[in-house]
Parts: structure tokens; sequence; C-alpha cells
């Protein structure tokens, strides 16, 4: 296997290829659905895992050295370096950060606002004469120790400040970066206890907080989208974005469901008792679909493991309800995904991205194929074809009265039910899935 | 231990009582929080477990016999009157009931219409000279085959048509019977794949339903409420109402609010991966508390088993939300809760009752003991008091901007949030249970 | 789509048939690794599931009638004649039941196993002229409600002897009917609460009981295997044969590892937190492997689906560690599934088999093709190379002491643990699994 | 409340008190079930929570400081002096540790060694004059980058030297302390992808290991006990040590079940799908009780989360079961337990052990409670009367056969199997929980 350093690009080799540093089924240029592959995926890099994050986890240190023995504001440039060289040797034109992740905290607030502009400006100067930007940016309201009874929903006023000072600088600097939106992701807005919890002056704050913000956003004029990231638990024990259908009702209940959209994890959904699938069908329906925290995790474990998307039944049902809910606008395959702590290379940094990259771009070419072959889509039009005249029309445009339904079945003692095949259907998906293209 | 025929009726003996019938916490007339124990916790009687179910469960066949060696009319009256024997002898005052619990299916539409309303009748007289009527009534629409693929979800047509002809007499059945409520649980409305479902259409016929019912209640004058039971899955994938939040969301999305309270069950929280308390909690700050489904599962098992409450924890703090949202009003605590298969005698039904009820009893003293102790709500309201004066207060009255609230922030490097004390509080909490009174 | 009576035969027709009565995977003929596929793959059909579930679940009756019409034994002579039809139709050559799968219950314990002798008489009728005979038999011990407390742990002694007669006529039927093995599914064999249980004794007499029938089984001259099959819960809150580690200590505790091997589910892998590949991993290192229960669950449900199995990632791996295992010996696939509820035609039963056997066929081909590509494996095998020679030899040989370890890792400060490359070994699955061949 | 600093000693003040610094039900001196409290009880502190955890999570950093502003060897002084200034002030006399708790790592293994085992010397020094000892001492094989992919499970024969080096030392220090035992916590004993492990090898290569470490222990005269701790998963995807179940499978398999016994984590037993009262008891059966990690975990999360035991039923039952298994003899009570990441004072680890050390207490006391009431054991002991009789008893002594017990079964058609009567034991549970003593 070849180096880090020897690997200057990774190219499109086909599936099959035996080259590890090679897309088998990502070949950005070629059109699927109407635009090129690289158009209908719009991967991002995630600062965060692919950038900082060492192989810590909660029982065990760091395996791997991403300082480059560099410190302070020397070492988030070089950091910035290699994010930049990462998305060209990727062929990525996105990424994504908290304002922690690029930039050195002061000890002042003032030095830490001001170390982040600066390295703003730095990503800035990194962005020219390339296509690379932000899918989004947010900031970190969940490590800091004074954020460890929320942010928003702190018990403490002086926690909902500061809060707004990181949303305020996160705003402008997606505004600088020219960032297709903003993230909220809510990781500390819940409790671990209702012995000491204060749920409704909470929840209405946080209501509060995120109506200043949208106001925010059209006063300074940043055009991007606004995303609130549902989870359900981790690190608190119950967390008030628990999933999308949550975050719809908190949307509504504060007026707020025209200012913001979801920006959906996989490994989210399936802690909150989801598929992946379910969760971008319900903001679909709900009108809240916007961008896709990419990654995996395991179901038999209880926390968020961030894998790699390898598993190519996810990601073509999810690229399937994707494409039905009209495509990516403002959002993308953010990869929030962490190499395994035993991936102790730079060589697996690559490895693991044209892993997940490959595995969605198989889910993109087999959701087009879905619709191609026609069986799945068309038995669901099928199968609900009594609503589409008759009584069964009626009802759905409100011209027939609930008394009127109910003597109508009072005449109709057999009903048949047709049968869901759901094994057919499963036996068709596999057959797409499998079959020779 | 005695025979069930020769226990007339169960008495308050107080916490020393060795007698297995009798209650050792629950003492009806008693006065707690400004009303007699029996209006606080207003307990009724679930028919489909307890005058019904047979011990069945996935892999086995009866262990109890509750036919009296009757069969059609005639058995349903004679379970009719064990149902208000028992509830005589328990001291109960109200019971719950479905459609097909009370009267026996028949050979077409309009005989399964007429038992119903002949037994409807039958439990009036019944009633008669007691005051016992109905917490609130339902109908299945998810055991007969026709509902195998939803009821207002179906993608037949003719099965919405049923569903309304069923709510329509529920509904009469309920106002006739002076319930106090009417509860609609969507055990089928939901999915068992993706593959062949119409979420979209799915869940606005249910919205369609849902006002056509709220129409029909007021215009044949029924004062109950209209409750919505969540439950995330089982036996669907899953559901639509998975829990409070989800709900929430359905009903402001289609504008029915106002109409729909929520009934809770413990054990469909729990599934959902919420505690009691906190899907109560949710409804209060959503101001839809309504009733609830007294139960507890197992959380180590993954599906509804539906047990008597016997945790003293999970009721103490159950009641302790109760009192917070204002107690009950429309609601109370059905015990929608089955014997273990393994408790087969009528001796158990008394003795699984009683459990129940006492651990609810109790929970309503330790939940009152807490108010009078005082340590644990008036740590949360100091918690908090950073919200009640100041820039604090400032934010919650909208008086101040984010900017601002942005500019204070950068000057403010230090900020001390108190310890949440999760520990002292739940030794607080077992002092409280615990210590003698 | 045809009607069942039209499909006689099931053919392989290659991935590219849009033809739903065909086979895409399964080519019986087919040699793979060695053997024909039909050999390879074993597959059988399951009595319980197929020939006599109807649809019933937890909350909801018949879907569909498999009476036809009929009653007593006259009902199941017509049921094993249209078993023997469906195998012909899907060219199965193994079947599996329970004794009350094949014969009605009689007034006595005399007539029920007159009945039940009579049928296995009928079944090896049938299977003359066949090269149909049992994969495996067992007997029900846990529907009806005298085992409610469970069969051989069961607190009441005669419940024990009743089990004896049960498994004495279950192994004398293997034994006519040529079977190639009998399973023993502990399903009441474990607790619903500790309160009420004798853990100790009721262990010890499970050990008893399987020693008596080990004996029994060779003083008959059984010549097949006997197999336990772990499950961890449901229906009992915990089941004594949790999983094959715990199966494996029980045989060993008392002394039986060499006389019972383990039927190993897939859903009951997943129940007791494990995957499939990881029991029968599990089963392969302590020489205990035997059969299959082919299905799948639905790893956001608590319970067991039963699902027939559509997930060629599962299969694929399974088929990998039953190949390295040596393959089936006296084992095979049961297909312990069954068709979804809302999967209610005939028709249904047949597309469920295919979607089973394609997607198991698939998975031997893919399974086979991992071992032919050699990345996988060899990968493996490479990374233990340290224990191959050198002192990592002498430790797998017992040549070296704990001290000289000690020793020798006092001067050794700098270890180089190599990559686990969990990312690229899942892109090289993936390339496996979709690439064209 | 006072401060840390004020509080000089934890005093017995009795249920009553509302001095948060107080024991309410732990009164040291005072004689339950044949034993004083505090030699029932064998409470031990842990030092990787208490002396070292400093709030982080996996999502955020220091809550906070134990470092008293020291680095170096210095440091872990002053950490030595606060253990024990701690273990005076809760009046604890045992402690439990990691190598790498007490001691710096240093630049090579020589001075990590030295580093070691001069602080075992302080310490041994600080035991001086006092009746504190090690309940037991364990080295950590999980941190450190070269654990990660195992220690004697490692692919890297170096890693498994190492594995020697590290348990020699910690079964020297075990000796030279006094220690009561030693404990082998297989934290990356295990594998994520079955991808890249040859299971087979890994755990023959543990059984090596485990052999090898007990015969050290008795080469140099270690009289302690050896202890396996189990658990299922994390931070691996699946560990060998799963359950104790498994673990006993382990020590039969490789000839070591008179070699260690269990020392078991209630949380472990959670995440591993049992009850922890349900792990003491298989034990307890399988002759391997030994010791207690005692905390509890959050069943609605699916994490190791370590909290203090503060639910009453779970430490009731728990000591009922250790009284039953004979109480601890080289065991105890060890907290292996971390105050919440908001109770971030260190008042709270006064306020956290003493809501664990009563709640245990308190659960002391009931279960003598239980014994005295008599109720619960009685109840057991009738239910199994069939086999303390007749062919009952003929049964548990091996002198009736299968057949004789098949044709005593075939006479007998009706069995009665009593009920379970689960609700009732569980109120006479809470009867003698909550009733005035």
């Amino acid at each position: 296997m070849k180096n880090y350093a020897d690997v200057k690009q990774i190219n499109y080799e086909g599936p099959k290829s035996k080259e590890p540093f090679a897309f088998k089924y990502y070949n950005p240029e070629e059109v699927i659905h109407g635009k090129k592959m690289k158009d209908q995926l719009r991967f991002a890099l995630s600062y965060w895992h692919t950038i900082n994050a060492s192989g810590t986890d909660m029982f065990g240190g760091d395996t791997m050295d991403k300082t480059f023995g560099l410190s302070g504001m020397e070492m988030y440039k070089k950091k910035a370096d290699f994010a930049f060289e990462l998305m060209k040797k990727l062929g990525i034109k996105f990424y994504c950060f908290h304002d922690v992740d690029v930039a050195p905290v002061g000890k002042t607030m003032e030095e830490t606002v001001k170390n982040f502009h600066e390295m703003v400006d730095y990503l800035l100067m990194k962005q020219k004469g390339t296509d690379i930007h932000p899918l989004w940016v947010t900031v970190n309201m969940f490590s800091d120790k004074v954020f460890m009874a929320g942010a928003a929903t702190s018990p403490n006023a002086e926690v909902f400040a500061r809060s707004c000072l990181k949303v305020k600088n996160g705003l402008d600097a997606a505004k600088k970066l020219g960032a297709e939106g903003y993230v909220f992701w809510g990781g500390r807005e819940g409790y671990d206890t209702l012995l000491n919890t204060d749920m409704g002056l909470e929840v209405d704050n946080l209501g509060r907080f995120m109506q200043m913000a949208a106001d925010y956003k059209k006063k300074i004029g940043f055009k991007g989208a606004l995303y609130i990231e549902p989870k359900p638990k981790e690190p608190t024990k119950h967390q008030y974005d628990f999933d999308v259908a949550t975050c719809c009702n908190f949307l509504r209940k504060y007026g707020l469901e025209k200012e913001f959209k979801m920006n959906i994890e996989a490994n989210h959904a399936t802690l909150a008792g989801h598929t992946f699938q379910h969760e971008i069908r319900v903001a679909a329906t709900n009108g809240v679909f916007g961008s896709i925290d990419s990654n995996q995790g395991d179901l038999f474990l209880g926390w968020d493991t961030d894998q790699f998307p390898t598993n190519a039944y996810d990601t073509t049902l999810a690229m399937y309800e994707i494409l039905m809910a009209g495509g990516f606008t403002t959002g993308g395959l953010n990869f929030d995904a962490k190499a395994r702590r035993q991936s102790n290379t730079f060589e697996d940094i690559l490895l693991a991205y044209i892993a997940g990259m490959d595995t969605f771009a198989l889910g993109l070419r087999k959701a087009q194929q879905i619709i191609d072959d026609g069986r799945l889509p068309e038995f669901v039009k099928e199968r609900y074809q009594s609503y589409a005249s008759g009584f069964g029309k009626e009802i759905v445009d409100g011209k027939i009265s609930f008394e009127e339904l109910a003597a109508h079945a009072l005449k109709t003692d057999e009903i048949k039910v047709d049968s869901g095949h759901q094994e057919y259907l499963e036996s068709v998906l596999n057959q797409i899935l499998f079959e020779d293209k």
C-alpha cells in the first residue's frame, strides 16, 4: 500500500480496480439523475474528525498525532493547509467546522474572537483560486465547562449571552466565507435529570435564542440556510432536539418553521429509534429537509460511533429519499465520521473517505436504478389508487363527511386489503443492488 | 390466602397489614393535596386486560378462562356483571373499553353495531345507582385483518370509511355513557416498511380523519376530552404517534392543537426512549396533558409488557409531575396493565390491582412529601435565579438584543456555572421515599 | 403476478429475470466451494410458520386462512400434503417441525400421543419416493399452560415428567423419519422474576434432563445430532440458554459438551446483543457449530420478528463463517421465518421463500468470492504474524514464561501496533459484493 | 451547604437528619445479619474516578481540577494524600486502583515501573497506622495506544509481553500492599470488526495469559483473590468477557474455574441485558461470586454511565443476593462510580459517596428485613416442594429414568401449575421497602 504522501490525487478507476487509493463508484463528472455526481452528492469534509480528532475514546488516549509538532496559531494554520491538501486529494469541494476546530481559544474572550477571525481570514485566503467553501459553519457550545448545563438552555444567563456571542461570530464567519448554511447542534440543550431542570423555561429560552439568531442572520444578509441537527441523547441524558418530529414541533410552537431546516445525521437517527430514511422522509413531508451528516452507527452499540458509511442498503435508500425530496439545494453530505481508533495512519484517512464516498456514490447509482427499474415506485403508486378516484378522492379533497363515510361503511361487510408484498419488494431491491449493470 | 369469592371488599388497613387483600397505602377518603385520594388518582379498570385477556402471549395460549362457560351476548353480559363486581370490590369508579371488548362481532356490520349498542345500553343499566362511568371509550381499529395496513392511514379507502363508522359509534357510546373522554390509539397507523408506504398521504389522511372526528364530537355535543395515545412501535415497525412531541407536531401541523390532549402510557414512553416523567412534562409544557395509562414496562425487554406498576420511584415522580401540571381534570389513571401470564387466578386480578393502586397511592403520598419537604422544588427555583432579574429577565421579556448580549459576553471572561448536585438531589429523594412519616 | 396454483415449480432464471416466481441467485445444481448449492445450503421449511401461522400478532388476529376449511386429523393431513407440495415447488429437501405442528392435541395424553404417531406415519408415507426428510424434529414445551413456568425447569415435577414424555416421542419420531437432528429450544426455561425463582435448582434440573435425553437418544440408536437453540429473552424475561457462550458454559458445567451442538438463529443472536456472525464464530471456536435458524430481525425492534432473511451483508458474512467452520454436516438452513402479517396471500409464501433462498444463495456466492479474492483472509493472516515465529510462537507453544516476557517488555519501549484498516476492509467487502462477476 | 474543607468527618445521623454531610442509613458499627455494617458492606474508593477524573466526556473537557496545581510525582503524592484524607472523612477502609492511577508514566518502561513502585511504597507508608488497604489492584491495559487492538489478545506479541510486565507489577504491588484481590478487566480484549479478527487465536492467547498470571500469583505467594470483571461492549464493539456466563465458559474451557472469581459491575450487567441481581445469582450458582463494582447505569442510555448507586430497589435486591451467597469474603463494594459532569465541586464528591453508601446501607437493612419478614423466601421454598419428595426428589437424586417419567406422564392428563403471584410478591417487596421500621 502506498504512503499518504505518495498519493497525489484519488481518481475514479471503476468497480474492478484493486487500487486502494482509487474510487470504484464515485466518478465526479459522470451525470446521474440530471446532474454530475459531484453536484448531486456535494461531499463535505468535517474538520473536527478529520483534521483534529486523534483517536481518543472514553477509555483511551491518542492513537494518531495531527499536531505536526506545532502549537497555537501556527498549528492551526498548518491544519488548515492540511485540510485543503486533503480536500484536493479527495476532490471534495465543501467543508464544515466549529469555531474551536479552526482556531485556538485565547486567554480572554476578546483574544478568542480575534484568533477566530484571523483564522477565518486565513481560510478565506486558502479558498481563493479554488472552488472550495463551507457547506456550513457552526460553533461549539458543548465542550467548554461553561456549557456543562446547556448553552441557550443554561440555568445561567451569562451562558446564554456567551452563546449569542459565539453564534454571532459563527454567522459572521459563515457570511464571510460564503458558506451554504449554518448548523445548530444542541449537544447540551437538554438535561441530565429532571430533578434539577425547569424544562418549560429552558425550551422557551431556546425558542427565544433561535428567533434572535434567525433575525441576526437576516440583518447581516447571510443568505445560507439555518439548520437544526437533531440528536436524542449523548452527551446529555435527554436532548430537546430529539428527532426531526420533535424539532418540527419546536419550530411550529415558536413560529420558526419557515426559518430552519434539518441537518439529519444517520447515527443520530438510529439512536432515536428511527432509520436514516425515516428521518429524511419525515423532514421532507414536513417541508424541512435540508442537509445530511453522513455516517453510520452500529445498531448493537448505544452511542454515537460516527463511522464512515459503508452500508450500501442505507446509502441507496437514503439517496432514493433525497432524490425523491428533490435533491440537495443548499445542503450536502458532510462526513461527520471518524476513522476507527485502530485506523491510526494518514493513509486510513484517505481510505475511510474513499470508502464513504464510494458507498454514497454506489447508493446514488442504485437509487437511480430503482427509479429506472420502476417496480418499487410503481407498486407504491398502485397501492394507494383508492384515493385517486371515487369517495377516496373525496376524502382527500374534503368533500365527504364523517357521517356519509360511516353510512357507507355500515353497508360494506367485506373489504379486501391487498398484500403489502414486503418480501417481494425486498427481493426486488436486492436484485437492483446486486444484478450486473 | 383467601379465594376470590371470599373477598367482598378491599379495604384500607395501613402499611403494617399483612393481609394480601387489603390496601396498605390507598385510603380513598383521605385528603392529599387538597382532594380525596380517590379524586386525585381517579383509578380506572381496563376492560381488555382485566375482563377479557386470558394469559396468551406470542408463544403460548390461555392460562386463564374468563368465559364463564358462556358465549355470545350472554357471555358479554356476564363479563359486564363481572366488571362491575370487580370495580365494586376494588372501589374503582371508572372504566375504559374498546367497542370489541364489550360486545361480540356480528356477521354483518349492522349486526356488529347493533350488538355494540345493545351492550352499551346494558352497561348504562349497570351504571345506574352507582357512581361508576367510563374514564374514556375507544374503538379497536387494529385487531381485525382489514386494519392490517392501518385504519385512517390504510391504503384502502374502504378501511378509512369503516374507521369513521367505528369512531362514530365509539363517540356516540361515550356520550351516552357519560364518559369523561375518548381515546385514539393508532396501533396500525404507521408502517412496516417504507418500501411500500406513502407517508405523506397517510399522515395527511390521519389529519383529515382527526379533524372529522373532532367536528363530529362537537356536533353531537359530547363534552368529554379527546386524547391521542402515543406509542412508537409495536405492532407496526414505526407508528406515526411515536411520542408526545411527535403528536404535538402532528396536531400543530393540522391545526388540531386545541382539540386533543395526550393519554400517556408509561410503557409506551419507555419504548420511545423516554422516562414516564419526561413525557408528562413534555405534555404539560405543550399544554396537552390529559390522562394516564398506568402500567410499567421492563427496560430489559423491547416490547410492551403492560405490567402493573409497582415501582414507587416511577409513581412518585409521575404523581409529582401530575400535581405540578395541576392534577387530573377529565383524565385519570387507567390500569392498562395485565397480570403476568403466570398469575393465573382470579385472586391475582385483585392482587395485581391492589399492587398497582397501592403503588400509585404511595407515589401520591410521596409526591406530596416532596412538596412539603421543599428541598427539591426550591433547588430548581434557585438554580434559574439569573433569569428572574437583570439581563436574564430581559431575555425572558424580550427586551435585550442578540448584539447587546454578544457585546456583554465579549467582556465576560469568567463564568461560574453552579453544580447540578444530582447525587445530592437523588439522596434527598431517597430520604423522602424511605424515611419514616 | 401469477396465482399460487399456477406456479408449478420455482426455477433458476438468473440475476436479470424479472419473473417474481423464479430464483435469481439460487441454482441448486451449480457447484460452489466443492459442492452443489443445494448441498451447501441445505434449506429447510419450517412447519410452524409456513404451514400453520396465520398472521396473528399480539394486537391482531388472522390475516390468512391455512385450515383448508377442515379440522382435526383431516386438516393436519391436508396440511402435510400442502407442506410437501410447497417443498416440491420450491425444491426444498428438508423440513422441521414441533409435535404440535403436525398433529392435533387430544383429550388425553394417550390420544395426543396416538395422534402424533399417526401423523408421523403419514409424514413417513409422504417422504416415500422423495428425497425429503426432516432436518430436525422438536417438541413444543412452551405453548400449553402447563409449561407456563418452564418445562424441565418447571417448579412442578409433573411438568418435568411430561417434558420427558414429549421429548421421548420427539426423539422416536426423529429416528423413524430419518431426521438429521433434534432441537431443544427452551422458550420457557427461564424466569419472569427472580422473586419467585430458584435458579440453582432449575438449571440443575435442566442439566439432569438434557443428560437423560442424550442417554435416551443413544439407547434408541438415533444417529442425528442434538442441538440447543439459544435465545436470550421472549417469551420469558430471561432464558437460561441466553446465547452460545452461555449454552457452552451450561454444557461444560454438566459434562454435556460432547453431546450437543448449537442451532443458531440470526434473530436470537441479535436480541442477545450479538451479530449473527459472532454467534457462529463463537460456536465454531467452541467446537459446537451445528445448524442455523435462518431469518433476520429488525434491529430497531426489541422482539423476535422472524423475518425472511433479505440482507445480503448478513448472509454473505454468515456463509463465510459457515464455510470457514467446514460447512454443514448434519445441519442446514431452516427458515424460521414468517411472511409479514400484511403478506397475506399464498403467493407471498412462495415470494418470501424465494427472497430468503436467493439472499442466502447470493451470500454463498459472495462468500466464495471473498475466498477467491483473498484480500480479506490474507489481511487477517498477516495481522497475526508475530505469533507465527519468535517469542510469539513460544507464547502459543507454551515455551516462554511470564517473567521472561515481562523482562523482555521492560527493555522494549517502542511498540508499533499496525492499523486495523477497518474502513479499507469494509470497502473491499463492498467491492466484492457489488462488482460485476 | 458546608465547604469540603469544613467537613471533617461524615457521621451517622439517622434517617431524619437534613444535614447533607451525614449518613442517614449507614451506621458503620451497627450489626446487621451478624456483622457490623462496615464489615458487611466493605466499601472501597475507586482511585480513577474519585482522585483523577475531571468531568471529561466524549463531547466536553474538564469541569473540575484535581491536579492541585502540581505535576509529576509531586502531584501523584498529593493525590495519594487526598485519597487517604477522603477515605478518612468517609470512613472507608478499602481502595482500588490501576497502576497508571497512582503514578506517572515515564519516558521508558523502566522509568514507568520505577515510578510505580515508588508510589506503591508511598501508598504503603500512607497505610501505616490506618486500617486502610486495597480491596484490589489492577493495571490499565486499555488506554495507551499500544493496547488499541487488545492486551493479551493483541495481534502483536510485543503487546502480550508488555501485558505480562504490567500484570506482574500489579500482582507484586497487590502483595506488597496486602490487597484482598486483583482484578482483570479486559476493556480491549475483544474486537471492533470480525473482518480483521482471529477470535480463536485471541481467546486461546487470553487463556494462556490468565494461566500464566494465576501461576505467577501462586509463585509469589499472593493470597488475594483473582477476579475477572465482565463487560459486554465499550470501548470495543464486542468484548470476550461479555457477562458472567461467558466468563465461566472461558474459565471452564481453559481449566481455570478454580483460579478466578467474578467482579460484577452493576452497569456492565445492564449493558449485557441482565439485571445486576441476575449476574450475582449466576455467579453464585456457578461458584464464582467474588466482588462488586458498585454503581448504576441509566437504562435509557447505551453506554457505561458509572453513576453512583441511588436506586434502593437495586441495592436491596443485590444485597439480598449477596447475603444469600454468603456475603463478602475477599470482595467488597467498590464505587466504580463518578459524580456527574455537572457535579463539579469537591463537596459533590462527598455527597455522591454519601448517596451511594447510604443507598447500599439502606439496601442491606432492607435485605435483612426481607429475611426477617420471611414471606418472599418462604414463597420460593414452597413453590419447589414437588422436588422435595416423591418422584420429584427421585429426579433430583438421579433415581428415576426418562422412560419411567414418560410412562408416568402418559397417565397424567391434568396438571395444575400454581400461580407465580408476581404482583403480590412485588407488593410485599414494596411493603418491606416502604413500611416503617
